[in-house]
């Protein structure tokens, strides 16, 4: 078993042994896990890496969202304190996210995990097509 | 600005600049993204790192995913190449499923991320609290 292996069992025993059912529906890392476990929330910290954006800005980004998506996406990582809201009086306004600290601090695993799909990508669409052709 | 946002942003300078539109839909790591940032798959992976898992294992750890959710995500994770399936010819045949070598090696970057979502879950927690209060 892999050092993170190890680390993710021991982990899950923790959290079972906090839980009553033994299952890990209420596990309070699954709470954040579901938020950064969502590929908006990902792509929108990934995208606010670099510098503030304005909503326009992230909509011509990722332009697959809706604009609804966005807005809720947006919100949901505000509440969760990892982007701020800042808006500024022109005229029209201009409202800008930027990360906060916290979100800041997201950065390094979710850049092992690029890392990571980036390594292996090439790989994965192997592994997709292999199936497809099996499957057919 | 730090190293993992750095690293970032130069990922995103690069995948904008294979893409035509110069937006992220066309990124090849966003296919891959997409997978490993669906809350369902991280669970299923984290839960398979400790030992492999028949069907009815699996459910009983996550006791919130539907019976056809739960068969759809190992359907997508095997066409990954992330998981793999096993029949043994018991009566009833017993399913397995288990990590690949490239699901083994996705753990170091998930552990990573479950380590931060450990370590901020208080602090997230803090921020909603927080904001549902302004809100209301």
């Amino acid at each position: 078993m892999s050092k993170a292996a190890r680390e993710i069992s021991e982990g899950l025993r923790q959290w079972r042994a906090e839980g009553e059912s033994g299952d890990l529906s209420q596990c309070p890392v699954r709470g954040v896990l579901d938020r950064i476990g969502d590929k908006w929330s990902t792509l929108i910290i990934i995208t606010l890496a670099e510098q503030p954006l304005r909503f326009g800005q992230l909509r011509r980004t990722i332009p697959d969202i809706s604009q609804r998506m966005l807005t809720q996406t947006l919100r949901d990582l505000q509440r969760d304190g990892l982007i701020s809201r800042h808006v500024f009086p022109t005229q029209p306004p201009s409202v800008e996210y930027r990360l906060t600290a916290m979100g800041q601090s997201l950065l390094e695993p979710l850049a092992a995990l690029v890392r990571w799909a980036d390594t292996h990508y090439g790989a994965i669409r192997g592994a997709r097509s292999e199936y497809d052709q099996q499957a057919a």
